[in-house]
């Protein structure tokens, strides 16, 4: 009967969250600098505000909470016959939230009149999925968006764009950033005649590299796309180049197209923003696969690949214009981009990533050797503690062994000794656990340098 | 049809969660200088885990989520007329966490052949208590949690102590700590005759303040305690004087008591510690009314109230001997204290003790002048940023009163603009939002110098 999990949750143990901490806190300052600003959302949401979000498989992933108090007087043995997708509606109306997005669009409409706009938000907290668990996918995750609403000044996607460089850059994550524009895929299947097939016509785009063109033609024949069409698109699936090659091809393509050349303007816009800041150090890659949330996403498309490992997208995201119309209110728009804490977690695991600094625990163990020792010793943690350093004090007389080994196995650089010797003489030993050396050093302030320096 | 959050739940906006962020991260601060590190669990545990560890009433007051998928599959309708409180069993066996005491014991057992004892943690994460909302009780909260486990020295209680001593001395809240021991009540309660009524009687001697000492000894009276025994509780009950004077008439009355000996003679240590170390200078009362989830601890009980405020405690708790039993790994002993954040909040800004810094939001805000402008800012901007000041370029070149209303709302100090004139002088125009000075500053470093200084 030993206690266990749900399946699909996790406990984080400190080792785990003081790298994911690490993590987090590198997001969080350089969101910090560029004025965004941290804003939490209750876990529980009504049911009416979540379901119909995320599609009917959405609505199934939902973790739904039972009413509070008899939560049956109402219900029949009809009821019961009526099946646990109906059923539910009667015992529940509250729900755990399933991402960032919707909460945040609830907040945006319930506080229009007071919020300032543009409206500049990060969000750091956990959502629930009743997914299937599998490796790297959890019931419980945290998400971490970062999202500026009611500006459609391109100057935005710029700035999460250097924010994507600074964060990776502080994490020392070699990355590629992945941009596409919604205006340009649209145009691409306007122009070819299929403005309703724009998501089969991506999709295939988006196989070039498994299947190869003949197999993409096959598949888009599949999908009622006809031949003269499909002709018609053969310059874009053989797109090749560089970004202003690949932008050239597209114009000559899309020329006569509004909403494609407003897409191509807008990309060459923010690479141009690119290149004469210098601000963004990391390889920028038009790519017309990327489609993520092609449905939502209505102008720019993010995705941030790690250059140095193969693992699925780190970051993405895009511009949006009708996320707060599910709530009834139109023509807000906004774009963010989300980063994916536990990939980012996997990617510097596997490339130890992580500075000594993020890992380390205590600085300094002060050894227990008994009363007088503690009284003596206690001046000397506290003083430490001030200076800003990490410092215990063995709580028990435990024998000298143990308590070593509690320094050993916590990863604790100095070991400060002070027995009967010491204290005569007005000083500390201090053992280096990863030289070995032991020190003589004369009490007080002493002592704190000495500890820095070492 | 405007959205809502659910009743008891709280949006936290970003001008309430820089000052959350500044409670939570200075509470962290003196956590990690003792070595105490950070543990998530999660938000979800299995109800085994749950129920029963909270009583009948706790067991009422836990959210409890639907089984996902068809969780009426084997549910007849015998089942549904079993009532509300059977019925849940059948359809849930998850529930979210009520505190952070039972998710910890839960993880200490999953993981006792891993940790290192005494195993130091803190958690701070919400809770959920299906309560009736009212002011100040809500139904998703955080609890901020330290314990230490496995360590029975009361270096431990003195360390907490100090911790606490520390966190409201950066807070700038004024605070009385109230310390008591069990050991000392069940001696009262054993050297009354009455070992089994100790919760009778400390529920009484609670009462001293309010209903005086006539009303205390009808109720003891009620409660079924002889007039003898009443009358042997006496000097308890007039107890008065300094902690010192106190624990003498303790001693006195409790000589012939073993346990209530100890418990005197562990207070006795602790104030010892904390007169030969100095570090606690805010007052420390002994409170013999001080009973908080009497039947849970065995050693130390500690409340904290502010000085200057009439609020309940902010920040309690005590030595356990039995956490992790209810898991089946008995004897390991703990202690530990939980910081009410939200009371913490109250009261900072009842009485105004937000630093400015917890406040403020962002530091420059660069207005939009159109494109050149912007090109001519973003080197600046950026150079500001690296220099880790929290700077803002207004994303649209909107109407500058707009634009200024902005940063008037925001509350940001300075205003950064760059018109034809100063971009031909190479210059900012630099303005206070405060003085309302406005200063032409050359550009490059020289900016930023001058923002720092102004």
């Amino acid at each position: 009967m030993k206690p266990t999990i749900p399946k699909g949750t996790r406990d984080f143990p400190p080792e785990i969250m003081v790298k994911r901490n690490f993590i987090f806190n590198t997001i969080r300052s350089v969101f910090g600098r560029y004025g965004y600003m941290p804003l939490e959302t209750p876990s529980m949401e009504n049911l009416s505000t979540l379901l119909g979000k995320y599609g009917d498989e959405g609505d199934k992933l939902l973790f739904k909470i039972v009413n509070s108090g008899d939560f049956l007087a109402d219900i029949s043995s009809d009821d019961l016959s009526t099946g646990s997708s109906k059923f539910i509606n009667k015992i529940s109306e509250k729900g755990l939230r399933y991402d960032l997005t919707v909460p945040f669009a609830r907040f945006v409409v319930m506080n229009r009149n007071e919020l300032v706009f543009p409206f500049k938000r990060y969000q750091i907290q956990p959502v629930w999925r009743a997914d299937r668990p599998q490796k790297g996918r959890y019931r419980e995750f945290y998400q971490c968006d970062v999202d500026v609403i009611g500006s459609k000044s391109l100057l935005n996607e710029f700035e999460l764009m250097t924010m994507i460089n600074d964060v990776f850059k502080l994490l020392k994550i070699n990355i590629v950033i992945k941009v596409n524009n919604r205006k340009i895929l649209s145009g691409i299947a306007s122009y070819i005649g299929y403005d309703d097939k724009l998501v089969d016509i991506t999709v295939a785009i988006d196989k070039m590299d498994k299947i190869g063109y003949d197999g993409v033609v096959e598949e888009l024949a599949d999908k009622g796309i006809s031949h003269a069409a499909i002709n018609k698109l053969e310059p874009v699936l053989r797109l090749s180049g560089n970004n202003c090659e690949k932008l050239q091809s597209l114009t000559s393509l899309l020329k006569d197209n509004e909403e494609g050349m407003r897409g191509i303007q807008e990309i060459n816009t923010l690479l141009n923003y690119i290149s004469v800041s210098n601000f963004v150090d990391c390889p920028v890659e038009l790519d017309l696969t990327l489609a993520r949330g092609l449905n939502y996403y209505t102008g720019a498309i993010f995705e941030v690949k790690a250059a140095d490992i193969s693992i699925g997208s780190i970051c993405g995201g895009g511009r949006y214009d009708n996320l707060t119309s599910i709530f009834g209110l139109p023509d807000v728009s906004g774009v963010g981009v989300s980063f994916g804490a536990d990939r980012i977690f996997d990617v510097m695991t596997e490339l130890n990533l992580f500075p000594d600094d993020a890992v380390k625990s205590t600085d300094v163990l002060f050894l227990n050797l008994g009363d007088e020792s503690v009284r003596y010793c206690l001046p000397a943690v506290a003083a430490l503690r001030d200076r800003g350093a990490c410092v215990e004090l063995y709580p028990d007389a435990a024998k000298l062994k143990k308590q070593m080994e509690y320094a050993n196995k916590k990863n604790i650089r100095y070991v400060v000794i002070a027995g009967e010797t010491e204290i005569a003489n007005n000083e500390f030993a201090v053992k280096d656990m990863v030289s070995g050396t032991q020190t003589s050093v004369a009490g007080g302030n002493y002592l704190f340098d000495v500890i820095r320096k070492l």
